[in-house]
């Protein structure tokens, strides 16, 4: 059965993280992804540990189902393959800084200018207009000015990033969501596009009802913790051996929750009966709650909790989240053979269309494994004209 | 210039935040999208503060662009809407539990029976597979099932939810990448198909490296502050006046920055040479950084290492975040000018599509705003049999 994106070609030029998200994206759903490479070191993320056997991990999991084609872009030679692959390609991505491209001689223009069906995507840090154009951007960079850190973290603790990396990340999603958007407007006018995401405006865009929230009030949100700001206990508490939410969201439930751990008395002290006195009286209640749930392992908790219909679950550490059974259950767990690395596993996609069931993903490429395999077959080069441009540096 | 979606109809049944944030996306590419809401009470969110005259801040900024038609999906004539309106659309969205749609009678398979060129989408806690498909779930519940949560925070510090509802957000945003393929796929197939996408299974989706990073060594990736697990230096720093971001992702970057700071050495030290050597030497750098960073104030770092081209930035509040010159160049916050609640601030889409310019949206619908109107256009039934439907509690 063919995938959602079965025929869709796009030639990747991005690295590290935000363009390599996207572009496994659409090849998880079917899309050929053709990924460019500088010859010699590839993607700067094939730098980052840790490795296996020489092979970053962080990349592997980042590039299953790709090509990988060496084309040194600075390199005459080496832009004529791009520009000369554009044309048969219906998407093309790029992470560069605004002004890089073009003055590559890549730009989105020459290209489009070539194949007006192209859907030309760029991911850049601050986007291709406004002052910050040209500067570059991590995702350290694009959570910090982007405000999330802002309310991540401990009211009394510093501003805090996020541990995965949703500047990358959403920046990545978005560039999809306008590739596929595109492809969408090509059926009915015939042309491609230019699509400009920012990860400074992916990140303002995820904010959502804190920019509400402050709009009405004026007040600027802050870092509330894992706390609710209306409900008691609402919040995460440390088990003997681990973390656990505990959502309890009336005062019947919490009756049964005082009952349940053998401290009946909490549910009439008059500093905690209902749920605005534990809101107001949070210190007091705070250290009481901790000391009763550290008496126990996370895994007794939630089968107590659970069993009383008490709102619960755990905070997951990763070898937890991987054996999760739901997790396992849906196969979001999935497993590539490499051949230096052996097999390794990593994230599957959570896009589950059911027209085109999950499958095991090819492993990522070797720098330039498919070089040849492109080049003669899209390009029409011979084994000599593929050996020439190896010599002369273009690949 | 028509947008991207022009023409995709969308037939949305989603309420609170991840549905009405996939439904969102889709309004602001062009879409037309026909929320569904209970009569008199409408969508939850519309309870949720804070208010402007009567009116939920968060709500609005969720809802803008789209058309309230208000159905009872429990009484036989409000299904009998449902399965006439799915019968002229693309896409339904629903957040509900597993279960929900097939016990109103509207699931899935009846509505793809009915129009087999439907996308039916669907977004939930923990997806329509597997032992926990019929769990309720709540935003910091996947977070802290998938494991953001314990990898965000400080190192001595609790695990920390992300201060956005990541776990709602992501889950729209692959919902959404759902839909778009799977309407690529229908102009090669002509057929529909259900998209099944989960909050926690979107989770796991975004941890990527810190689940590579395990599979390669067996450590259960922990807390890092504001430290990047594999890239460094790459973090927050204290300047003499505020903290700074720097995000030094490679070795040519490192090499200039030490060049700037007058020690030229640091580049050369086996220690901190490579990007390797200095995430394992971090407890030798960090304090050598700190003791460089904290000569000058905030503004004297970021523009000496601006003009070296070193990506750095300040730590933004919500405040700053909208006022940002970025920003408001790039037009991030739109305005709507809602009946009752005036003019209101909100992030825009960051998807920008070059064959489709930005344009204020439309306000959030007022509850029932639009029922007549898509009554009336969409299945033709006059006014007449409009007011049977609402005194029948239909509508």
């Amino acid at each position: 059965m063919p995938k959602s994106l079965s025929g869709v070609v796009v030639l990747d030029l991005t690295r590290v993280l935000a363009g390599p998200y996207c572009s496994m994206v659409l090849a998880d759903l079917g899309a050929e992804v053709i990924k460019i490479e500088a010859p010699g070191t590839g993607d700067d993320a094939r730098a980052f540990g840790p490795f296996i056997n020489g092979e970053s991990a962080y990349f592997m999991s980042l590039n299953r189902r790709k090509k990988s084609v060496t084309v040194n872009l600075k390199h005459p030679k080496g832009r004529d393959i791009v520009l000369r692959l554009a044309a048969g390609v219906d998407v093309i991505l790029e992470n560069y800084r605004a002004t890089t491209m073009d003055r590559l001689g890549i730009g989105c223009e020459v290209l489009r200018g070539i194949n007006p069906r192209l859907i030309y995507a760029a991911t850049s840090g601050f986007g291709h207009t406004g002052p910050y154009a040209d500067k570059p951007c991590y995702d350290i960079v694009a959570q910090a000015m982007g405000g999330v850190m802002s309310i991540t973290g401990q009211p009394d603790g510093p501003p805090t990033r996020v541990g995965a990396s949703i500047g990358d990340i959403t920046a990545g999603l978005f560039t999809v969501i306008g590739v596929l958007a595109a492809l969408q407007a090509r059926h009915l006018t015939g042309e491609g596009q230019k699509i400009d995401v920012s990860m400074l405006d992916s990140q303002v865009a995820i904010l959502e009802n804190a920019i509400a929230r402050y709009a009405v009030s004026g007040e600027v949100p802050g870092r509330l913790g894992n706390r609710h700001p209306s409900i008691s206990p609402f919040s995460s508490f440390a088990t003997c051996d681990g973390h656990l939410i505990l959502a309890i969201g009336n005062d019947g439930l919490w009756s049964r929750f005082c009952r349940l751990v053998g401290r009946p008395e909490l549910a009439n002290d008059r500093r905690f009966a209902t749920n605005d006195d534990r809101v107001c009286n949070w210190p007091e209640l705070e250290p009481v709650l901790s000391g009763i749930i550290n008496q126990r392992t996370l895994d007794e908790w939630i089968e107590v909790l659970e069993a009383e219909g008490i709102p619960c679950g755990p905070i997951n550490t990763v070898d937890r989240v991987i054996n999760d059974p739901q997790v396992v259950a849906r196969n979001m767990i999935v497993y590539t053979d490499h051949p230096r690395a052996g097999r390794i596993f990593m994230p599957g996609s959570p896009v589950r269309l059911s027209a085109a069931p999950c499958d095991q993903p090819e492993p990522a490429p070797l720098l330039g494994q498919h070089t040849r395999e492109v080049l003669s077959g899209r390009l029409g080069l011979s084994e000599i004209e593929i050996e020439e441009l190896a010599r002369a540096g273009a690949i």
